[in-house]
C-alpha cells in the first residue's frame, strides 16, 4: 500500500523520552479521510502506553487519541466530510462493523477488537497504528467524527477521549434534567463529567478527598461538593444519588460510596481497571437493588451525538495548551495531577 | 389491643430445637385479614434466626414466611379478599406506604424499613412478630396475596419468598422471549429461577459445580448446564448471558461468572450477603459494559403480578410436604442441601 511520510513525536523506548519520528501514513482509499491536524489532547493512556505500563507497548509509540484538525483530502466515496471541513478522530479508528456490538453502533465494545488509534495492529497497512502527535492523521470516514465550528477547537480535543467516556455511562445509565449524580474524582474525566452532567440538566455533586478542590468544582458548575474522608458528611448524602460516575485511575475503596447510590442506583467506574480492594460488600447492593457498573469511552454515533450536544451547550474542556516539544514535562506534571484539566498540544509546534 | 392466642411451633433459645409454643395474634382491626394456615414452606432464613446465625434474634423466634391458607375474618374496610378466599403472605407484614419506594411498590425497598414476618419489631402489637409456623396470622390487607385456585396450593407457599426473590430480578433486568439467562445455584431460589424465566421464555443454563444436577435441572426445563469447573465449558459460554441470577448464598468467587455475561449484561446476587472474595475485578466490567447488582424479595405488587403469571402458566414449587414436627430434622437436610427443593410444612399437624 502507498505511503507517505509525516512528522510526529514519539518513544523508541520503555526509558525514552518523547522525541521527534517520522512516521508513515496510508495514502487515502476511497473511503479515507486525511485531516491535518491542529490540536492534540494528552490523555493518562498517552503516558501508560508511551511507558509500557500496561505491557504490550510496541514501539516505537505515538500516542495521542483526542485530535482535532481540518480535512485535507477526502477518497472518492466519502460523503460524511468534505475537504476544509473540520474533523475529529478519538480512541477507534477501526472496527469489524459486522458484529453484535457495532451493529448497535457500540464500536467500543466490538467483538472482534477495535482498532485503537494508537499501539493497535493495523489491519489496512500492517504494524501498528500511530496517534495523534502527528502532522496528519488518515481514517476511513465512519470513525471521523464531526466537529461544531462554534466551539473553540483547541478545547473540543479532549471531548473525543475525556468527553465520550463520561458521556457515555451517563447517556446510558439515563441521566436527565432532575437526576441526581454524582462525579468521584477531579480530572480530565471528572471535570468533563460535571460539565455535560450538568448540560443534560442533572444536580451533580463532586466527592473529593480535600476542600481545596471546592472552589474549581464550583466554577465548573458542580452543585455541591461532598468532603469524601468526612464522615457526617458522607453521611448527610446516604441514599441521594441516582448515577455516580467514579473516574479514580487507581485502586480505591468504592463501599462509602455504593452507600450513597438511592435505590436501583448505580455506581460506574471509567477510571480504574483491576481487583477491588478493599472487596466491594454486597450487603447494601442486595438490601437497595445497587449496582456496580464500568464503561470504557463510547460508540461513534454516541460521540457524535455528544458533539453536537456540546455545539448546542457550548461545552468544552478547561484546557493548557502546550508546544509538542513540552510533552515530556507535561507528562511529569499530569502524574502530579497537575493540570487543569488536561494538556492540549498546539500542532502547529511540531514544525519548530 | 386486644389479643388471641394460637398454636405455633418456635424456638426460646439460640441452641435449642424448635417446639410447640403458644403465641398471640392481634383481633382483626379495620383494615386486617385473618388467616387460617394451611401450609407454610420452609426457607434457610427461617435457619438462620432460629439459630441467631444472622445476630440480632429476639425470642421467642417462631420462623415462616410463605405462607398460604384461607381467610377466617376480614376487618370492616377490607375489598381486597373475603372469608373463604386462599390467601397468601410473605416477607412482608408491614411498610410505611408513604416513602419514595412504598410509592414504587417497592416495599421491600421502604426506606423506613418494611416489618418482615417474623423477628422484626411490630409497630403495632408491640413485641415481635410472629411468622407461618403457626395455626393463623393477622396481617393487614396491602400485604396479602391473592392466590389463584387453580395451583397446587401446597406447592404455591414457596412461591412467597423464593419465588419473588427470583421473580423481581428477572423482571427488573427485563428478562423476556428469547433472553438468555443463567441461574447458579440449584436450590429453593435456583429452581425458581430456573421455572420462572422459562415461562418468560427465556433461554435458561444452569451453573452447576458437578455433573449430578444434569438431570434434575433438565426436568425442571433447564435448556442447558454448563459444569462451572470446566474451564472448557466456561470458555464455551463467554459473553452469552443477558442475565445471571446467582443465588449461591455462601462466599464464592463471581469472576468466572462475569466472564459469561454479554456486552451490557447483569450479574444480579440475590443469595450471598457480604464481602466478595475473591475480589471483584473491573477489567471486563469496563471493557464489556457488565454489571453487577443485588436484589431482595419484591414488592406486593409484583408478588401478585407473579402469583397471577404462575397461575397462567401453571409454575408451582417442587416440594418435599412434612409435618410440623419433622422440623429439626428438616433443618438438619436443609444444611445439607439434601431437598427438592423446598420443605412445605402442613400445618394441619400442629394439631397432632
Amino acid at each position: 500500500m502507498e505511503t507517505f511520510e509525516v512528522k510526529a513525536y514519539g518513544t523508541e523506548a520503555i526509558d525514552a523520552d518523547l522525541k521527534p519520528l517520522n512516521i508513515k501514513r496510508r495514502i487515502i482509499q476511497a473511503d479515507d479521510i486525511e485531516i491535518d491536524i491542529l490540536y492534540c489532547g494528552v490523555c493518562h493512556s498517552d503516558l501508560h502506553t508511551a511507558r509500557n505500563d500496561w505491557g504490550g507497548s510496541k514501539y516505537p509509540v505515538v500516542p495521542g487519541h483526542e485530535i482535532v484538525g481540518r480535512v485535507t483530502k477526502v477518497g472518492k466515496d466519502v460523503t460524511k466530510l468534505k475537504v476544509g471541513d473540520l474533523a475529529g478522530v478519538g480512541c477507534i479508528v477501526d472496527s469489524c462493523q459486522h458484529c453484535s456490538s457495532c451493529a448497535e453502533d457500540l464500536e467500543q465494545y466490538c467483538l472482534n477488537g477495535f482498532t485503537g488509534t494508537y499501539n493497535a495492529p493495523d489491519k489496512i497497512l500492517g504494524g501498528y497504528t500511530f496517534g495523534g502527535y502527528s502532522e496528519k492523521v488518515v481514517v476511513n470516514e465512519h470513525h471521523v467524527l464531526r466537529i461544531p465550528e462554534t466551539l473553540d477547537l483547541k478545547a473540543v480535543a479532549p471531548l473525543l477521549c475525556a468527553g465520550i467516556t463520561t458521556w457515555s455511562p451517563l447517556r446510558h445509565w439515563n441521566v436527565k434534567e432532575g437526576s441526581k449524580v454524582a462525579v468521584v474524582g477531579l480530572g480530565g474525566l471528572g471535570h468533563m463529567a460535571i460539565k455535560l452532567a450538568k448540560g443534560l440538566g442533572a444536580d451533580v455533586t463532586l466527592f473529593s478527598r480535600s476542600t481545596n478542590k471546592i472552589d474549581d468544582a464550583k466554577a465548573l458548575g458542580c452543585d455541591h461538593v461532598v468532603i469524601s474522608t468526612d464522615d457526617n458528611e458522607m453521611k448527610a448524602v446516604a441514599g441521594q444519588f441516582d448515577v455516580i460516575i467514579d473516574t479514580v485511575p487507581y485502586v480505591h475503596d468504592i463501599n462509602p460510596y455504593v452507600a450513597t447510590l438511592i435505590i436501583s442506583g448505580t455506581i460506574v467506574l471509567v477510571g480504574y481497571l483491576g481487583p477491588l480492594d478493599p472487596m466491594l460488600n454486597t450487603v447494601p447492593m442486595i438490601l437497595g437493588r445497587k449496582s456496580v457498573a464500568g464503561s470504557v469511552i463510547g460508540g461513534i454515533a454516541e460521540t457524535q451525538e455528544m458533539l453536537d450536544f456540546c455545539g448546542e451547550h457550548n461545552i468544552v474542556a478547561d484546557v493548557e495548551m502546550i508546544d509538542m516539544q513540552y510533552i515530556n514535562d507535561a507528562y511529569e506534571r499530569m502524574l502530579k495531577s497537575d493540570v487543569k484539566y488536561r494538556f492540549v498540544i498546539d500542532m502547529a509546534s511540531l514544525k519548530n
